[in-house]
Formats: structure tokens, C-alpha cells, sequence
């Protein structure tokens, strides 16, 4: 056994009446939990419930360990009567069941790993589909009789949300961000500091922002936006997931994609997309030098992830034109470089 | 009396102080209710709350015809001091009152009946404007003294929605379907087995997926998508309250509309919509045959409904087109049948 | 002491730990209160909760002067446990405090003021970002304490909103208006009677509709819309606050907005832009006239606040055109009117 492992979490979830998680609340996630930890908790089975021993046991472990704040929250958990779990990553493989793939999407929104930092390999089918509601995750086959139970005693049960993945905000809420509309960020989102995720704002899990920025838009899953950009009001980042094929897409530094824009490739450092325009990676465009002549015309994917350019289209002839502050011979020296 | 009614549902509801329904929820609709249920509804007033009394009557009568989830039903709302009604449509013509009209929409959601498969005329007018709240539905009326009385009990009265139609979820979630942000689906709609509803998709009522599909956009009210179609984020298709005149829209198999797209015509089968391209009825389209060539320019109202097509912005002449995988000759027969 | 008092408010709010206040609930708040209001709360700290004798003292000097609606209030604050609190706003400058930038965001929502008609000055940066739940204002820093003490009840915590501003309909709701999705509406946005906001609607603070409209795109910060118009879904309006500059955007009555449309020029009376155009206001436009001929190519900055123009553009040669009902020689006496 090494004593290095990958992460760790104590976790307080809800269960169907069959046993089966739905999902689990961490809220003290660790990454590269310290040795003693990691071999308090060792021999614990990471889908099951601990027990009242369990808990004691590791409650005792932890605080002869020195990890007062583990210890307080196994104190926390015993005198509750919800099922709590522990879950160690000895490494970050693949999730094994539903409180590994939780504790993973965990680590994105606490910002303790980066998007495309952990593996999340099968965690589609792993999470079951879930229904969100003012009572809890509850199983969607013993839905519609929870729902009736509420009418009948004169309450409604709000179903916010029927999805495999739950909003971020009600598992945390990481240190200076706004988010005007919590349903649109999705737990295993990662959010920098600094981040305001307005209405029209959307983040997908294993995606989000590096550091500041404004989101109006849609950050889809996979992409990842660097510090000072601004995402206007519904435009569209491709996602992994559906459309954007085999390129990951993503966003440099100081970028601007202006409203109901869209990108279908990564974007450099400073770059701009007009309002309005969806560059796809066929999108044809004539490229313009630092003097603003035609240099080439190329397709948009010869043009990912370079920085300093400016997309639009030419409001008089249609054609989707990029401007550079690079002149022609530059910029044909970029283009044509074998990377 | 015919033996073969419409539809039948029993429900228990929300009144305003004065005794009107706000709305009402049917957690067992039935199509072609069996005649022996049909004559024990026979002489229910569908807009008024069954007495003790009635109910007792109804649930021996629906006991004794062998009915017994509806009469298990029965005894639930007899044990609860809610208000309860018997919703008899003996035909499928306009709805009369708000039990009516919600029975409708229940029958939609529950897949009983597909869209402008059942007469919704004057639904509109019918409907009152209500608060939805984590208290239920209040009347508008009501809710500042609600509202005050909640914050004095140091409460927020949650108003999460102000509309004629609440939210589809909080009556029924169809068996099969993701929908990760619940509100962007009113009670009404038609959501086939395998649909996902993304955060950015919308789905008004008597409209929906006929089967599978993927639903990042927004299905106006009357429009109807086909199987294995995907809508991208954000895109539009226009509605036949608003905007899309007296065309109605639609949307065939496996069609994709791209991100931040809109369509203004219905779409065939196998149809592609390109990121970013709204296609009006009175769009000018080049139509383009299985070898690239120009074969025609028309308008796209003439390519309603035809499969196979995809539409794009050509991206250096700033043109519409609109490829097939038909030769100009058999496009020139298609567009110039007489159908 | 002037007996003209710009606005008044009696109310009840929530403070963190540390006393100080993260949002307040006016129900009635007053424009021009009575001198004799006016002079009854004349001594009254905004900033501080009115202790039970200020509010005994209040409540009588209240109802000596007629006041009785605001009396009455002063009766049930006096009967709740909750912190209380008066702001008299002797003159329309800047708020100073949190419980004086509420009132006015209220002033604004309960349509006693128009958009730009109160002096909002700083309050981005006196507002507290606050998580908004379902058991009310939390402050963010003891927002994971109360996460994790609901989770061992074995509640969830729902968190709507991380933001400075809280949804409107929290607050009120005004007369005569759908808000089909209330998440999407700030408090102090104005909705004139008749609105109708639907799902993929949005009104941010000090913005809003005159009258009566059709709202399915997103009026940003500063934004006003006349009566009779209609914004077609995920259409966009540049704001103040981003992207727009120091242009105001506004738009005139009877204008239509397609869906996923964009403005970043004022328009005047009757305008339409096409559904999927950005107007932005470096867009190059071909102004036609009242018989379709090219008048003239002009920078869409120059058409701002115009009337009867159309939008669209030319689906064969991609440039963006501006259709009017002005004769060739009218609309140069327009354009080049020293104005």
C-alpha cells in the first residue's frame, strides 16, 4: 500500500429504497490526503455506508492522526442519521461507482483539480439520473408517488432538475464568484475566482474559467476560458460532448466572444469574435494583414488557438474576414510553419 | 350517453379564496376511459370539488367496476383535506374550465395524446395567471399579503414562476427523459422516450420530441420534432403563437440544427442546419445539387419540408445555399411538382 | 428640514452575524411621502434596525398623521421577531447604504420610477454578494457551515443565486404582467403592465418595458423598450454595463426584434430587425429607399433612434440592408440633418 494517495472524502448522501446511492455531499474534499489518513481509512469500502464502529473507528484515527477537521466532521456525521461514506482515491483512475464520481466532480468545483486534471472516464453511465427536488435526490421510480404524498398534504414537490448531474451551488460554492442563476453551472464545474456567471451564463462539468472573467455565455463541456475574458450573452462554445468532434475546444487570456457569437475552434490569447458570428472549423475566411490587405484565405481551423486575431464579418460583402496585427509575411510564416 | 368518452382524470387542485381553480393535478389520467368508469363519472361537475359524499360514492362505483387504481385513487383524496374533481371529457372538444384545460395538458405530457392531437381552443383565455410558489400556487391577488406574512415569519415566499402554465415536472416527469433545468418545460408538452432537455433547451406546450433526441434549443409552441433530431444550443424554431405566422413548424428525423440557428419553414428528414444560420420563409436560398453546382435560386419556403437538405451560409460570398444530394434534375422535379 | 421627501420605505430584512444587512423587503415602499411622514421618521437611522420603543414611537406618530396603511405595517413589524428597518430618502442622490439601495431597486420594480430615474451611483459596489435560498438571504461565509448542518437534517440547501441581486418576484410582483421564468428578472427591473417576460426573456436592474410587450430576448442593464414591442427569443441588447459602450441602447415602441437578433444602437418607433442580424454600431449598411434603390452606405451609428427601418440581411450578397419608407431624398435630409 502507498501512502500517497490521490484524494479523499467524507461524504453524507441519499440513498433509494433499494440502497443505491443517488448521490453525496463532500464537504471537505482533500487532494493527496497525508499518510496517517490515508491508512485510517484504507480498508473501507468507498459504496457502502459506514456504520456506527466505522465511524467511531475512523473518528478516533483521524484525530490520533492529527486531522482535527476530519476528525469534527466524523463527529458531525456520526450524530446524524443520514448514511455517510468515505471514499479513498488511492489514484486517479477511472470512477468505480456513484461516491468516486461525486468525490471526483467534487474536486473540480473546489478547485482542488483542473478541468481535464482528473480522470472521469464512464462517469455518464456510472451517475444515475436523478430527480432534484425541494426534498432531496429522490429515485425517479419512486417519484410520482413522493409527488402525489406532497399534494395530498397540501404541498407541491418542486422538481427543479432531472438530470445524472446536480447544480453546482448546492454542493459549494468556491470563494469569489457570483452566479446569477445557479442551475445553469453544473457540478464539476470549475470556477477562478473572480468568475461572474451571468443569466445566460452556462458551465458544463470538467469545464470552466482559469481565473476572472465574465460569462454570458456557454461554456460547454471540455472547454476551458483563461483569466480576463468575456463570454457575451448566449454565445456558444463547442463542447466534446456533441458537435465539436475530435478538437478540444478552448479560450485564451483577454479574449472576447461577443453575443450569440459562437466558436467552433480554440481561441488564442486577445482574441475577438464578433457578435453575431458562428466560426466553425470550416468556416472559410480571408485573412487580413496589420495593414488590413488580403493575405490568404484559409479555413478557421488553420487558425486555432492563435492569438491577436479579430473574426467578423464584412457587413458589405458577407464574407467572414479575420484581422491580425501581424503583417503578411508574418503571418504566412505562422500559418505555414510546421507545428 | 355514449359508453366511449374521451379522456377522465381525478385530481386534486389549488382554489383562490373566492373558490376558483388555479390548477389541478391528475396524477392518473386515462384515455378512453372503460364505460363502467364513464357512467360512474357520468353526472360530475368537472369544475366543482367532489364532497365526502360524492367521493364515497365514486370510489364504490369505480371499486365495483373493477377500477381499482382509480379507486385506490379516490380513497387518497378522501383522506386529505385538499380539494378534489372529476374531470369527464365524454369528447375531445375545447376545454371548459381549468380542470378541463389541466386535464389536457396532463393528457400531453403523459404521452396519452401527441401534439395538436387534442382541441386546446381558448386555453389561454382559460388559464389564470398565477404565482407558483414553494406555498403552491397563489393567486396574484393574494400573494403581497402572503408574501409580508412569509418575511414576518422570517421566510421568503419563493415566486419562481408568474405564468398561465406552470412547470411540466412538478405534475409529471415521462418515463426516459433528462431535463436539467425544469423550468424551460411547461405542463403541456410531449417529450418522447430518450429525449434530453439541455439547460439552454425549451419546450413549450403541444409541442415536444416524438422520440430520442437531443435539446439544446427552443421548441416553440405547436412544433414537434422527430426522432433522433438535435437541436443546438440556443437555436430557435418559430412558434405559431408568435412569429412564424400561419406555417407551422416542424422538425423531421435526424435532422441537426446547429447552435444559435433558427429555422422560420418545417424541416424533412436528414436536414442540417449550419451554427449560426437562421433560415426565414422568405430567405433567398441557391440551391445547389449533388455535384455543388448552382441549379436554382428559391425561396425557402418552397423547401419546406423536403429532407436531405442542408443549409449553409457560404462563408465568402456572404450567400444562403442550400446542398442536397439530389441531381439538378430531380431537384427541378421536386420543386416544380404540382403538390 | 424640507417637508419634500423624495421616497420612504418601511422594511423587514436579513442581516449576517455580524449585524450587518445583506438585503431588505419593502412591501410598500412611497414616493413623495407626507410631510407629516415625512417628519415621523425624520430621526431614523437607514442603516440601523429600529429597536421596539423607535418602533412603538413610529407606529403612533404614523397614525396620528392618517398614515394608516404605513401605521398598519409599523403594527406587524412591531409582531415579528425579524429586524426592521425606515429609510427616508430625503433627496434622490446616490444610496448610501444597503437598506437605501433596496429601497430604490424597489422604487424602481413597483413602477414608481422609470429606468435611469433614480440615482443608482455605486450600488454594484455597496450590494453584498449574497447567496440566495431557500431559507433566505445567507451570507457567503456561513453559507458551507449551513450547507452542511441542512445536509445532516437531512435537507438540502438549495442555493438559487450567488449575486448582488435578488430575483424581483421575491420582492413583487406588479400588476398585470407574466414572468414565465422569475429567475431571469433582477429586482429593480420595471416591467410596464402588459409585459409578458418569457422563458428565455431576461431584465437586468434599471432597465425594463413602458407598456405592454412581448419579451423573449434579454434587455440588459440600462435598457428600455416601448410600449407595443417584441423581442424576439435570445435576441440581445447591449448594455451599460458591457460591451455597449457609451451608447444607451434603447428601443422605440411597436419594434420587433427577431429571434437571436442583436441591437447595439438605439432604435426608434416601428423598427424590425430580421431574426440571426447584429446590428452592431460599426455595422455598414446599405440604406435603401421607399422604392428599394440604394440611397447610400452608412455606418449603422448613424441610423440610431430612427424610425420605421428594417433590418435585414441580403440572403444572396450577404450585406447587411436597410429597407425604409422615406423617398431617397427625404432620408439624405434625414441622415444629414445638423441635429
Amino acid at each position: 500500500m502507498t501512502d500517497n494517495a490521490f484524494a479523499f472524502g467524507l461524504g453524507v448522501g441519499t440513498r433509494n429504497r433499494d440502497g443505491q446511492w443517488l448521490e453525496v455531499f463532500f464537504p471537505q474534499p482533500l487532494l493527496q490526503p497525508g499518510a496517517a489518513l490515508t491508512r485510517a481509512a484504507a480498508d473501507l469500502d468507498s459504496d457502502c455506508a459506514l456504520d456506527s464502529g466505522q465511524l467511531q473507528t475512523l473518528g478516533t484515527a483521524l484525530s490520533d492522526a492529527g486531522e482535527t477537521q476530519q476528525a469534527a466532521l466524523v463527529e458531525q456525521l456520526r450524530a446524524s442519521a443520514r448514511p455517510a461514506v468515505a471514499v479513498l482515491l488511492r489514484e486517479d483512475s477511472a470512477p468505480g461507482n456513484v461516491p468516486e464520481a461525486y468525490l471526483k466532480l467534487h474536486l473540480l468545483s473546489h478547485r482542488l483539480v483542473q478541468p481535464h486534471g482528473t480522470d472521469l472516464q464512464g462517469v455518464f453511465g456510472l451517475l444515475p439520473n436523478v430527480a432534484w427536488t425541494d426534498q432531496g435526490a429522490i429515485d425517479l421510480k419512486e417519484l410520482p408517488q413522493r409527488q402525489l404524498a406532497a399534494r395530498l398534504r397540501g404541498q407541491t414537490l418542486e422538481v427543479s432538475c432531472v438530470d445524472k448531474f446536480p447544480k453546482m451551488t448546492n454542493y459549494v460554492v468556491p470563494a469569489g464568484v457570483r452566479i446569477a442563476h445557479t442551475a445553469r453551472v453544473r457540478l464539476g464545474a470549475y470556477l477562478g475566482e473572480g468568475t461572474t456567471v451571468m443569466h445566460e451564463g452556462f458551465v458544463n462539468f470538467n469545464a470552466g474559467t482559469r481565473g476572472a472573467g465574465m460569462i454570458e455565455g456557454r461554456i460547454s463541456a471540455g472547454v476551458v476560458v483563461g483569466e480576463g475574458s468575456d463570454l457575451g450573452g448566449g454565445c456558444s462554445t463547442m463542447g466534446t460532448l456533441s458537435g465539436g468532434g475530435n478538437i478540444v475546444i478552448s479560450v485564451g487570456r483577454e479574449c472576447l466572444i461577443g453575443a450569440n457569437a459562437g466558436i467552433g475552434i480554440p481561441l488564442g490569447d486577445r482574441c475577438t469574435v464578433e457578435a453575431g458570428l458562428f466560426v466553425t472549423a470550416g468556416t472559410k475566411v480571408n485573412l487580413l494583414d496589420d495593414t488590413g490587405m488580403p493575405a490568404e484565405t484559409v479555413k478557421a481551423r488553420e487558425l486555432a488557438g492563435k492569438s491577436d486575431l479579430l473574426f467578423r464579418r464584412n457587413s458589405t460583402t458577407g464574407a467572414v474576414e479575420c484581422l491580425t496585427n501581424r503583417s503578411a509575411v508574418a503571418l504566412n510564416e505562422v500559418l505555414h510553419a510546421h507545428n
